[in-house]
């Protein structure tokens, strides 16, 4: 019934690592993301995004439909022409951008209305108009369900309700989709961090029938701790046959945390984010470049990444353009993080395969440990 | 008695086609140089300024001992090590950049004392010092003398007392810098509008001896006529076998008018200053993609470039990127306009070789001109 096969290589415990095939091209699982938030993945070119090793970038129906706007994508070819990128994309659904807005937003059973960021103009977005826009106007390869993030902390009532609406809007999501084959649409399960909300979740958006499965409203303030935890109790009740999505997840420590609770695929804008703000992840943590320690430091950001800024510059030079606001700090930090992220997932789709992965996260949660004391 | 040997392949009417001979490599003239302000060409990777078809930079004296110290790029291999560049550098002495400052230099016999303007500590630049941090810490391949700038307009007196002290610096710079096999010292001749300083300062900077000579103290508001007035009459006064630089220009008519009046090398921040505020160059003047008529236009920004960033992207997609304010904006556009600009020089110094250049500048000129009623 599904889209795109998904085959399954090899599994380590939890872990499991495969290929996602669609008609654009392969996705190796366990896969990371990059986020493409206005049709771009900030400070990168298209081709080093891909040459870093990304099989599949995101992008935001949220800040696309607002500029340049969806209409207009579709008359210019669609995203992936849009932008030169003909890879897979997936889109998710705006709803947790739409959430970020707070005060400049209306929720309602129909869906949700709110204000741009950019000119205050109201947009609505319902389940219907966010399959439109991804699908059919964008033309994600995959297309995520609106659904209703909850804050956090959150009453079990309210994340009651919340994932109610979102269980009503994945089924009118899956009905303005229909049947497609070159396309695919995952759910989401909501529930906060209530065990039995999370797993009633699952199981109704699996009667629905999707695609894929990605878990919604983690990373948002509740902890690792919290987020393996519901992890373990989410994820076996996903298909094991279809890929598993956690959305906006994280830290290095949390991909390889995941992973080994059966998740397939991730998106982030941390790698980004932190290229523009002078630092460059490792595992062993953020290294902000801006430290004086740096000064005079030739040694290149990570000589084992085959990345011309994770190998071909010293840390003084990039400690240097940090310091002096310089466009290449961010084009370099933000290119050897992606690079860095996209070898992480390499790493762990080798070990899974070698049936290793085990090995690797006990030495993965040592450099990570060692990284944080050495912070302090 | 010069470094670097200057070979003259052509010549159409003044101007000339040739190569300068550097250690580092060959440098075809007429050159157009990017400028590196802070050991980076802005939003440029050093790959990405070569293959554009640059086969020299130009780094600043003044951004360099500030931050972060010419020392310390020293310490950390030179100039060309730290910044990953392995082609020539010319520096400029920091003359130009001081006299920008304004309120915040004094100036001696002796050199110049100022400011930083990025933590207010106090620096002085003299023409032995200059030349030390050029030659010697940066490690550059051209060094330029020490000169002191006037303002525009200036009365005779004024412009003779400058021209005056940058002759007795220029000197001095000579001494310091001595004899070298594998790097050069250029003059540089100022003496404002005013043609028989302008003469004066050319011959008695012959006199001392450099290996180039460079107009300077243009560029500075006196517009394209006067430029080319004084260029009419300085240049004949400069040793024909050796390269003429004009400093800081320009537009792309200005570079074509000066070639044709026998200048070899150019600097400019323009192109990339230009690309990170939206600007387009081309043969019929700027193109600023923010304007509402790119929105749909699937056009690229010049297609027989041969520069992914010319070639591969469209209009309308830039022009959402600089309304967005993305980084990408920024990298397409500097990466186009210096490949424009190298491309404009190819351009000449091919119809130089074959004796048609004086029908390139009418034509240069016809397109300059329709550009520039077009904008109205």
């Amino acid at each position: 019934m599904s889209a795109f096969p998904f085959e399954i290589h090899a599994t380590d415990g939890k872990a499991r690592t495969g290929v996602l095939k669609t008609p654009r091209g392969d996705i190796r699982t366990p896969a990371f993301m990059p986020v493409g938030t206005a049709a771009t993945v900030k400070a990168l070119y298209p081709e080093q995004v891909r040459q870093a090793g990304a099989d599949i970038i995101l992008g935001n129906t949220y800040h696309l439909m607002l500029r340049p706007g969806a209409e207009r994508v579709k008359r210019l070819g669609g995203l992936h022409e849009f932008m030169n990128w003909d890879g897979p994309i997936l889109t998710d659904s705006g709803g947790f951008q739409v959430w970020s807005l707070a005060g400049l937003r209306k929720l309602t059973e129909e869906g949700v209305e709110f204000q741009s960021h950019i000119d205050g103009s109201k947009h609505q977005l319902t389940p219907e108009r966010a399959i439109e826009i991804q699908a059919d106007l964008l033309g994600a390869d995959i297309s995520m369900q609106l659904d209703e993030c909850t804050n956090f902390p959150c009453t079990k009532d309210e994340a009651r309700a919340s994932m109610e609406m979102s269980l009503r809007w994945g089924a009118r999501c899956k009905a303005a989709f229909g049947e497609r084959d070159t396309q695919a649409l995952f759910g989401i399960v909501q529930g906060a961090v209530y065990e039995n909300l999370r797993k009633e979740s699952a199981q109704r958006l699996v009667e629905t029938g999707f695609d894929g499965y990605a878990v919604g409203g983690l990373a948002v303030g509740e902890g690792l701790e919290t987020m393996c935890e519901v992890l373990d109790y989410t994820v076996p009740e996903l298909p094991a046959d279809r890929p598993h999505y956690l959305m906006g997840v994280g830290k290095p420590i949390d991909l390889v945390e995941a992973v080994a609770r059966g998740i397939d695929m991730f998106d982030c804008v941390m790698p980004t984010r932190s290229g523009r703000h002078g630092q460059a992840w490792s595992d062993f943590g953020p290294v902000n470049l801006k430290r004086a320690e740096f000064a005079e430091d030739t040694s290149p950001l990570d000589a084992s990444i085959d990345c011309p800024a994770s190998r071909d510059y010293s840390k003084a030079y990039i400690h240097h353009l940090v310091r002096a606001g310089e466009y290449l700090a961010a084009m370099l930090l933000s290119w050897h993080n992606i690079a860095y992220y996209e070898q992480l997932m390499a790493r762990m789709r080798a070990t899974i395969a070698a049936g290793t992965f085990d090995q690797f996260v006990t030495d993965f949660r040592a450099r990570w440990a060692e990284g944080e004391a050495r912070r302090g």
